[in-house]
């Protein structure tokens, strides 16, 4: 399964491509689209076409969204909204299937600390794929949502072999999500 | 020029092309989309590919449209951007050039008053286009987004060979931009 990650924003929008092979996690590829100082639409317009390249270069199956539900103002919750959207229907064209985490979740699932910083998502992502450079915080981000996905899912396998198949994940599994992660990538760097 | 008027919504998005010639405008057409009860990112998805062939089909060089400052909460600020967002992002893709009012402004230009009603903004609308039949809604609003565009610009013109050029519209000056709105249609009426 691949799945990618989207961190939409009209100044950055980060994104991640990462393969989940049972319970092994690879990234694929990663980067940021900073249209630069053009009006708002023009902007929206290359992070659509951009994010369209990205899914047709890629295939990824699964669009892991970092969904904000909190916003500073209403203002800036349409701007939030407005790139979020354009993530949404560029996914949605091709094909893929959208899964939305808040930003606590995704760093539960990624730092195992729902408040982490930016810093330590990004060092969390460094680990996690053993990259030799850091990635740009947007990037960190899009690669941690779409970590959260495949962890969520192979956290949901082995929790449906224990306690029977569940929907929802359940609140305080944090760190054993965590945990997870840092097995998953144990057992890739150590085959 | 032609202008296209959008008033993007989820649930439905209205649109609405018009013809400025001088001082006379021209319904060309004007349709609503309603992607149904299936999930978001397939709505937005639905919106973007029907407004950009509404866009390749009529050719219009303006987009206009209708810009919520206000929203109940931020949640529904976020969907309305999402909505606002893919219009945006097509109108761009497409090469339109944006211009966004509110609505009070709209309905100001259309009915002369700007806590106007949806039944006034319909009834304007098709008394403005000598329409047989009552617009949707959001149909209605669209093409009152795309009057309001091509009035704000006639109006400019002509107060611009009375006082000067001005670059921002005036306070107070809704009355008299409907009375005009009221002749340029009688114009188109009565030739």
């Amino acid at each position: 399964m691949r799945v990618v990650g989207v961190d939409p924003g009209t100044v950055v929008t980060g994104w991640g491509v990462v393969d989940v092979d049972g319970s092994r996690l690879t990234r694929v590829a990663s980067g940021t689209i900073a249209p630069g100082r053009v009006a708002v639409p023009v902007r929206l317009a290359a992070i659509y076409e951009q994010l369209t390249s990205v899914f047709r270069l890629h295939e990824p199956s699964h669009l892991s969204l970092e969904r904000n539900f909190l916003a500073r103002n209403v203002q800036s919750a349409f701007r939030l909204g407005e790139a979020r959207g354009v993530a949404m229907a560029a996914g949605a064209a091709c094909g893929l299937e959208l899964t939305e985490y808040t930003p606590m979740t995704v760093k539960k699932a990624v730092v195992g600390y729902g408040r982490a910083d930016k810093a330590q998502v990004q060092a969390a992502v460094v680990r996690l794929f053993s990259l030799t450079e850091t990635p740009a915080e947007d990037e960190a981000d899009a690669l941690a949502a779409a970590v959260c996905y495949a962890l969520s899912h192979a956290f949901h396998d082995k929790l449906g072999e224990a306690v029977g198949a569940e929907k929802a994940p359940r609140r305080g599994t944090s760190w054993r999500r965590s945990a997870l992660a840092e097995r998953l990538v144990a057992r890739r760097t150590r085959p």
